[in-house]
């Protein structure tokens, strides 16, 4: 009854994701880039800020004119004109003469600083004292100070945030090169899933399972489709997966829970031309009975039915696959280091994920390891994050200190 | 030139958070929910699981039965039939017997444990061999342990995960009441500054500014509309103010970076019929000439000029509004504790927030503040998160442990 179990290890499988391809480029305006991948490094056109720029109100002034000057002492300039925005100032600065400028004017020639307006006062029309000596530099942004003209200023692979939003709008790029969004198609498989509008009879339970992984392909920047649930095995399976595998980039199956319906989707697998079953079983709990099949260039996963262990799969082997075609190299990691409330048990031999809330305490964070059944939905939406505890570990012990995976 | 600033301490300015409507209801699919805000209460309309459901492969059990068998010594069972998928048996266990059961199958009556079939041995054709004892309620989840019928699930004001996505799914709603997104218009301000797809000529700089808080909106739950910029001072702000409040529920004008440009923007915001200058200038660092209007029921920002000060603003400010208009109650805020890599200096008096780098170590993070000038984009690019430094500190001194909002 059983199936037997060539089972591989977590690592092994996440390295498999750089055997499949990348999906294919396309442009977007900025304004719809924000959490796609840069597909291609960008540059920038120009020097940012592309002139000496005043990071003040007040003068623009030669630095060495003020040595010296204190409330006691203060320093007399000519004020030989005021700076007017957005363009490039006529005027040039003599010795002894300062210019009124705004913050993010452009330094006059002759200028290699500014002090703010509240360390000046105004004697008439013509002169103004200075109270503070600045240093050349001072309240600027010098040209190209930023980024440099045809420096790369974000390399392919950057997940964009609004940061790099910013970055990009300054360098130029009214249109952003990325990769295409892979279309992730999502199949339910048993003969006790019911769809969500339907009112579940006895025995019977609700598609959990494609929403959820729906929802988990979007944060990880994939293009959810959906086809529906096989309830009645190979029957149905077969043409589903075929129709998903006509337009998505990868598939995921989710369920059938037992064993049976597990063998009925290996079985549709191993059936379709030029699959290759690449894994069956992996070495992590939850999530063992994990099926990743090589579909000509598409991976296709068979994914634990209970909605947990979908989720945890999910999230640690999945979304590395989906983060690969999108070329990604994301850079933070979203974990914490958190104390153990309690001793966590842990077998050898496989690497196990805990789900646990985190509680912010005065040293940092606390987890609490939940320990409820995979089969529960509310251990996933009490989860914080998770706890990765290595193959070659028994367990962990109380107060130890963790790296969490914060859960999206 | 310096306009007077009623600073008004961060707090305070966050309370007035409550004091503006929140946006009117909207029933979406649950397939568009993630990242949504729930309006009402959800509750579950059956027991979930609504049958008692094994978790594993194997034999229902009547758990005495059981009791005291080992490899040594097995307990011998009679097999009275297998319990079909997506429907309740309608066997019925006597004592001595035992059912064949798939994980997800609904236990018959008489039943009170599953036994893991990887546990048992077929004798023959109508009998197994049990070689370990179950307690009555192993290997199942009983009906209504997750969630049960009539009970809240989620409460208002949770923002949807795919967890919570799953759960909703579980409970039948196939529509999910949500807050409608806040629409928030974006003007910007300056007469230095040009369209993304403009080449600055000298003293000009391109309008980073609505391409980065645009992409705040989006990742605040907003729904973010840029209404171009206004170069020309009053003449060009007071036209695209009065459009935008027309569409919007909330407006941030960003720059003008001098004072001259942000004397004129409070003008044309007082200048508004039904307008209340509720904040001018806030106790913060970045961010002090931050200006919040209440214009009818909509609060309309002015925002600093540097695009990292608008940013920090946004982050500790703004975001807080955008979260109160959508009612909610985000549960976990995603923080970290590390240890300050060196000094950080800060003025009394106000609140301080310090971009930050995050270097994950063996004991924890550890943060690197980042120096740079307000002006610079990169800063917040290189910025993994903030550092707070309240009001009545005068800095932070290396090794000290430090909360560390992360940047999204």
């Amino acid at each position: 009854m059983l199936g037997f179990f060539k089972v591989t290890d977590l690592d092994t499988v996440i390295a498999m994701a750089g055997t499949f391809p990348l999906t294919n480029l396309e442009k977007v305006p900025l304004a719809s880039a924000l959490h796609r991948t840069l597909a291609v490094d960008a540059t920038s056109d120009i020097d940012i800020p592309g002139f000496d720029r005043s990071t003040m109100d007040g003068y623009a002034v030669r630095g060495a004119d003020t040595y010296g000057a204190s409330d006691a002492s203060p320093a007399w300039l000519r004020i030989a004109g005021t700076i007017p925005m957005g363009e490039a100032p006529t005027l040039t600065l003599a010795p002894g003469e300062t210019a009124a400028i705004s913050t993010g004017g452009m330094l006059p020639e002759g200028a290699d600083a500014v002090v703010m307006v509240e360390h000046t006062d105004r004697v008439d029309e013509e002169t103004i004292e200075v109270y503070r000596s600045v240093a050349p530099g001072h309240h600027l942004i010098t040209r190209g100070e930023d980024f440099g003209e045809g420096k790369v200023i974000l390399t392919a692979g950057t997940l964009l945030g609004p940061a790099e939003i910013g970055l990009l709008a300054a360098s130029g790029h009214g249109e952003v090169e990325v990769h295409k969004k892979p279309v992730i198609g999502i199949i339910s498989t048993g003969d006790e899933v019911v769809p969500v509008t339907a009112r579940p009879t006895t025995g019977e339970i609700r598609d959990v399972n494609s929403h959820a992984l729906s929802a988990m392909v979007e944060t990880a920047g994939g293009d959810a489709r959906t086809f529906g649930i096989a309830r009645d095995g190979e029957g149905d399976l077969n043409p589903l997966l075929t129709e998903a595998l006509a337009t998505c980039d990868m598939v995921l199956i989710s369920g059938g829970s037992s064993v049976g319906m597990r063998d009925r989707t290996l079985t549709v697998m191993e059936g379709l031309e030029e699959s290759d079953i690449l894994v069956h079983g992996i070495s992590i709990s939850p999530g063992k009975p994990t099926i990743l099949a090589r579909v000509g260039e598409k991976p296709v996963w068979g994914l634990p039915g209970h909605v947990a262990s979908a989720m945890v799969v999910f999230e640690v082997v999945v979304r590395p696959f989906i983060m690969a075609a999108l070329g990604s190299k994301a850079r933070f990691r979203p974990t914490v280091v958190a104390r153990l409330s309690r001793n966590i048990a842990s077998a050898q031999g496989r690497t196990d994920f805990i789900r646990t809330r985190l509680q912010l305490e005065e040293t940092g964070y606390r987890a609490d390891p939940l320990p409820g059944k995979s089969g529960l939905i509310h251990t996933m939406v009490d989860a914080d994050g998770l706890i990765r505890i290595e193959r070659d570990t028994e367990g962990l012990y109380r107060d130890r200190l963790v790296t969490v995976h914060l859960l999206s």
